[in-house]
């Protein structure tokens, strides 16, 4: 028997529950436990709905807030990659497809096509929503890493030619963030000699 | 010098993050560790993203997400009161209004205002919103019990008649998302003898 549309909804969103275990490397505020994806997420979903002020575009909200809440599901899969763990970013598209295939394909299809859509959207930075949750993306590790120390930074030796190679996009989503975020969570750790010149 | 209003909106920003630290007693899928606040509500604002299809009244979706993803920052300063805690209960209310004071108070006057009163909404059950999150935050712990053979429930000696207790209004935000949950979550439970009657 096929399985009905609310089925296959509760498959993927028991599925869903993985991601609280996919850590991350950011410490969080405490400086001692790191970051899982779904902690990430729902830190970021809030974000936007609290910054979309500072868009350099015009941004549907909704739309970049499920584009956040989704964007690492493939990592259940995949595993997450490093920001800057450059081996693994080699083969981290072809993990991330496979991933996309599976899980979402869970879903009744349209949601499958319409969630699957989304993510790739934010993957090739295609649109104001993109552009902005990527902003995000940056943004909010940035914060973290200056408010411990950037114990994490450190750990990794992490240097401020790598952040800012890493964050050479994340003006596009929005310039004022960036200004903000360079400002205040980077040039700070650098004074600091805690993210190396 | 007064704060300027992304500093305000950071420092805010900042202080959710304590939401990550604050537990409650449902179980993941691992049926090893247990839930906290942040990944809870990362859960609860996708699944109203995937099932808003169900809510028995229209709803605006960015209003019940935004609703859900706060909805618990007040257990930074109150802790969790767990849903079949009838002492906790008693001064529940007093603890979350003082919590709801300091915490939205970091914020800049219209958005403190903005989220406090979506937290009141949501706290009265006063809106389509309101009622459809509620559905949301009762049928999610039910999910994760019946995905983990009821081990919360087991562990606090909990039954079903508690359980229909605590989900005597989830009806009133989606009538066929409760039915899904009790043929699938609650019944399951109660014929395997890990929810006494």
């Amino acid at each position: 028997m096929e399985k009905g549309r609310l089925e296959q909804q509760f498959e993927f969103i028991r599925e869903m529950d993985k991601e609280k275990f996919i850590g991350r490397q950011t410490y969080l505020s405490d400086g001692v436990r790191k970051e899982n994806d779904a902690e990430h997420a729902w830190h970021m979903a809030l974000m936007t709905i609290l910054l979309s002020e500072y868009a350099n575009e015009e941004i549907n909200v909704l739309k970049t807030v499920a584009m956040l809440l989704i964007h690492d599901l493939v990592e259940i899969d995949a595993g997450d990659t490093y920001a800057y763990d450059e081996e693994g970013k080699k083969t981290k598209e072809q993990r991330e497809r496979k991933a996309a295939e599976r899980i979402y394909g869970l879903l009744p299809s349209d949601q499958q096509r319409w969630l699957r859509e989304l993510w790739e959207e934010f993957e090739e930075w295609k649109s104001p929503e993109a552009r902005f949750a990527h902003a995000m993306d940056c943004v909010q590790p940035l914060m973290l890493n200056a408010a411990t120390d950037g114990k994490s930074w450190e750990e990794h030796g992490i240097c401020l030619s790598q952040v800012l190679q890493r964050n050479k996009r994340t003006a596009e989503g929005s310039k004022e963030l960036w200004e903000y975020a360079y400002k205040n969570f980077i040039a700070p750790s650098v004074e600091k000699g805690r993210l190396k010149e």
